[in-house]
């Protein structure tokens, strides 16, 4: 059997990116019409066909689910795996992970992989690079072919299809106005330098429960962390000079490493400075104190993005309507621990 | 086209485990005959082939790395993951992962998805079930029709292929040799369970290191833990009934809980109490005080493995003989943090 040709030949052989190729061969306007011509030449004269997933879906279901996920170093995404994969188990699907690194030619290559074939349905978060870029053509490819997707956490509007996230502002709002309650009155907010869209919502959920509650804004509150691993200068200095008496950070691995900076400053958490983290993992249960942390319930989100595709793939083979993709919500809680009381 | 029956179909079908049908069709004789021919009849009526690996592997190259592992909620497994990404990144080679959950049923569908037509070879660590059992015909059956594996960290010796281990005796008596060099005579061993062969190999290192210091071997020192989110009490008793002035523990939750334990009863790590874990992951990092711990250094053995693979996979096309396989025996090392210091 001849190998068909993929993306990712046409792109080496022609040497153009991925995302050319692709774009290309979809017609879109961004490529020139020169190099449009010469992909599509090359991907006819060598019978590339994207993913001809729609002439054998009906037919031959493998009853495995597609997972895409940026990364599995984090916690967070361990835990929505096992969420997928205890109601596929409990429902006879197999479950296949790929990790596409942050990367976006990664991601498409994985989705090309996968859809060719070895699974009936995507679950996936979006690569930072994706989103950077806004290119989700090979996204929509494969939902105009039939394979249902379901996004989870880094989701986007530009595509149409199921969607399982948190509400990234509220849970932000909540933390940062727990604080308050508590009677802190200089909260600053440690943050990422790139803004991933859930980084966008958790500071303006920051901003918002200030401003509710008659606090000015004050950006230099705000510090963005590059490299977490050699903060400790900038996180003590940023400390002392603005007199920060609270901390909302947007993951454990930096509330940890501000606790461990604030008390090797002689400072006192919680007393001196309260901590709360976006994201509840490993490192808040055993860290000393404990860390305050806003539960994500990754495992949920697993479950509930599992659920929704299984009932898509077993409804389409009773030919039911495909267009009423929903987005779920799943409440977030704060979880108090000895960072805050 | 017509679905091909699969081992759990049949195993389905006939009422009988996996295993059964698995070893039936091999005619292994630890199946009766009457069970074995039913097996044999239902599979050729059915047309049961097992994994048709042979017949196109030398056509069709997926350029894809399948990766068989029990869990991914441990830091080392994400390690390894990571490990092996790169490596078959430089190499132009996917990779898609599958969990076992610790599950022998799982562990050989998942075989079975994958070595119909959607990887080259695997990377895999066995699940406890699997060990258990001592049932590995999964595994040979696909080595025997030319798919190959390599197995890390849990493996046996039951199965001839390429393996990438560390020296689990060798590491664990090194930190326990490294507890007596520091003076401490009462040294605990806190371990699991159930023994999975990695299990077994630390405790044999904890018990030379003992005899060779002509430190008498006390059963009484060895606390097995079942359920380490309830033990605290467990722990607290055992501290202080035997006078324990060290403690080697063999992952690293165990080490924080006895860490945080012994805080609580008043007493300091180290002065007190010494802490070693096996395994070095976040939680060591970011625990008060950092753990000292065995670095396992999953991300070279999971980078020594696919390079392993890749190796194979590519002489295998110059038609070269497979029986050569090796053990590949990664150095550990000791990172010392301030829980021995």
């Amino acid at each position: 059997m001849k190998r068909k040709v993929t993306l990712k030949q046409i792109a080496k052989d022609l040497n153009v990116s991925i995302s050319t190729v692709s774009k290309s061969i979809r017609n879109s306007s961004e490529i020139g019409e020169e190099t449009r011509q010469k992909v599509q030449a090359y991907a006819k004269l060598h019978h590339y066909t994207p993913n001809n997933i729609a002439l054998s879906l009906k037919n031959r279901k493998t009853k495995t689910i597609g997972i895409i996920i940026p990364e599995i170093v984090h916690h967070f995404f361990s835990t929505v795996i096992n969420g997928i994969e205890h109601v596929a188990n409990e429902n006879g699907y197999n479950v296949i992970i790929c990790l596409s690194d942050e990367s976006f030619d990664k991601e498409v290559l994985n989705m090309e992989m996968l859809a060719k074939g070895s699974i009936d349905g995507f679950i996936m978060s979006l690569s930072k690079e994706t989103q950077f870029k806004g290119d989700f053509n090979h996204i929509t490819e494969v939902i105009n072919q039939g394979m249902p997707v379901v996004m989870f956490d880094r989701v986007t509007d530009e595509v149409l299809c199921d969607k399982v996230i948190i509400n990234d502002k509220a849970a932000a709002y909540e933390a940062v106005q727990s604080l308050i309650d508590k009677g802190r009155k200089k909260i600053a907010l440690v943050t990422t330098m790139d803004y991933v869209s859930v980084g966008k919502l958790r500071t303006d959920g920051y901003t918002k429960a200030l401003l509710d509650n008659n606090i000015a804004f004050d950006e230099n509150l705000i510090l963005k962390i590059e490299d977490i691993a050699n903060s400790e200068i900038t996180i003590s200095t940023f400390l002392k000079d603005k007199a920060i008496d609270a901390v909302f950070a947007v993951n454990e691995l930096f509330a940890v490493t501000i606790i461990k900076t604030a008390t090797k400053m002689g400072l006192n958490v919680p007393n001196d400075i309260a901590v709360i983290a976006f994201t509840d993992g490993i490192i808040s249960k055993y860290s000393t104190p404990t860390i305050t942390t806003v539960s994500q319930r990754g495992k949920k989100m697993g479950a509930k993005a599992a659920k929704i595709l299984i009932n898509r793939l077993e409804s389409e083979e009773e030919e039911e309507g495909e267009e009423n993709y929903r987005t779920e919500v799943i409440a977030t809680h704060l979880i108090e621990r000895e960072s805050t009381i």
